[in-house]
């Protein structure tokens, strides 16, 4: 279990070491899970000495919490970026859909991390961890209500519809594997559509597919 | 993390203490992790020896084993018999979305289990477990490509859209709550139609939404 492009994950996390113990942690975490690692083997995965780990993180489980909001703000971010951007409802939740998708193929192994040891934190943790969550769904929420009011979409459920949306793209980070999947920009593109067609109008599907109407 | 529902999940595995066992082991690992578990813990929540364990399975992993083969075991039957039962593709794929994701709503920690720690399994277990995943794949599969034949589906990627509805289904595992979330059924009936509609061919649907036309 390795991502290729993990290590740009922790850009703007200081120092360089405390980026280090970051990716040692998701690697012990991702291979033992997070009960079975103690913080001397993240240590040694680092090339460093338990007392070094202590510098930059006081317990095992602010490890895991730093691990969790750093995947949590650059996930919010992705589906910001897509939120707030130009074009039609349904340009901008293919936007956020491809992003989010691509974002859980490229760190799966994160992200895997992320999602499965939630309950590993601590309340306050789990609560600052939640709110981001809560944040990440209102966006989405909020693009499928845009599409709904503008006549674009049709969604009776738009609640159970973002977690649907929300939770397929997280799901990459499960069964993608660096090795024997598709590229994960094709898996972004894929699910783009996909998503595009549960949410569209019938009227908006057609003239998509055949193109403008008298 | 409480599966009302799980007991029943073993029925057919013999003798009861095996079953007890099977509930401990997925209880322990949920709560901790399969390699953060020793069989001493399952067998203390079985109210049984270690020695006692050894009975029924050799080693952990055994019991791992036997967890995640009647999970995609169970898993597999409620898909085959969505495919083998009466009806069009829609009305297949209907059916077998609702049964899969009202399985892993009604079943999430033995689901969550059987899905993040496939790692653990030694070669040959592993290798035996996904034979069965590739069976369930292969069902999903032939029911989309009976619906494109018909034409009552348009799908570009079978693969990659069979391995969405898939993953879509699995996830429930992951977020659903026995708590805080909507009941199983309702899950199901949701995915059902966002599925319907993620490969309905464009004139069908319209039928769907506006009745049979002329």
């Amino acid at each position: 279990m390795q991502d290729v492009q993990e290590p740009a994950a922790w850009g703007g996390v200081e120092p360089e070491a405390a980026q280090r113990l970051l990716t040692a942690g998701v690697e012990a975490f991702a291979e033992r899970g997070y009960h079975a690692t103690t913080t001397r083997d993240i240590a040694g995965r680092a090339g460093m000495s338990p007392a070094a780990l202590y510098i930059h993180f006081k317990t095992k489980e602010e490890l895991l919490f730093r691990i969790s909001r750093v995947g949590h703000e650059r996930a919010r971010a992705v589906i910001a970026a897509a939120a707030e951007s130009e074009g039609t409802a349904g340009e901008r939740l293919a936007c956020a859909v491809r992003a989010f998708a691509r974002w859980h193929a490229e760190h799966h192994t994160t992200a895997r991390v992320v999602q499965y040891e939630l309950a590993a934190l601590g309340e306050e943790h789990y609560a600052e961890i939640v709110a981001l969550r809560r944040e990440i769904d209102r966006l989405v929420r909020g693009i499928i209500e845009d599409g709904v009011r503008d006549g674009e979409f049709a969604v009776a459920d738009v609640p159970g519809t973002a977690l649907a949306v929300l939770s397929l793209c997280v799901d990459v980070a499960r069964w993608f594997s660096a090795a024997g999947s598709r590229p994960p920009e094709e898996v972004g593109s894929l699910y783009a559509d996909l998503v595009g067609r549960m949410v569209a109008a019938p009227d908006v599907r057609d003239a998509r597919r055949h193109g403008p109407q008298e």
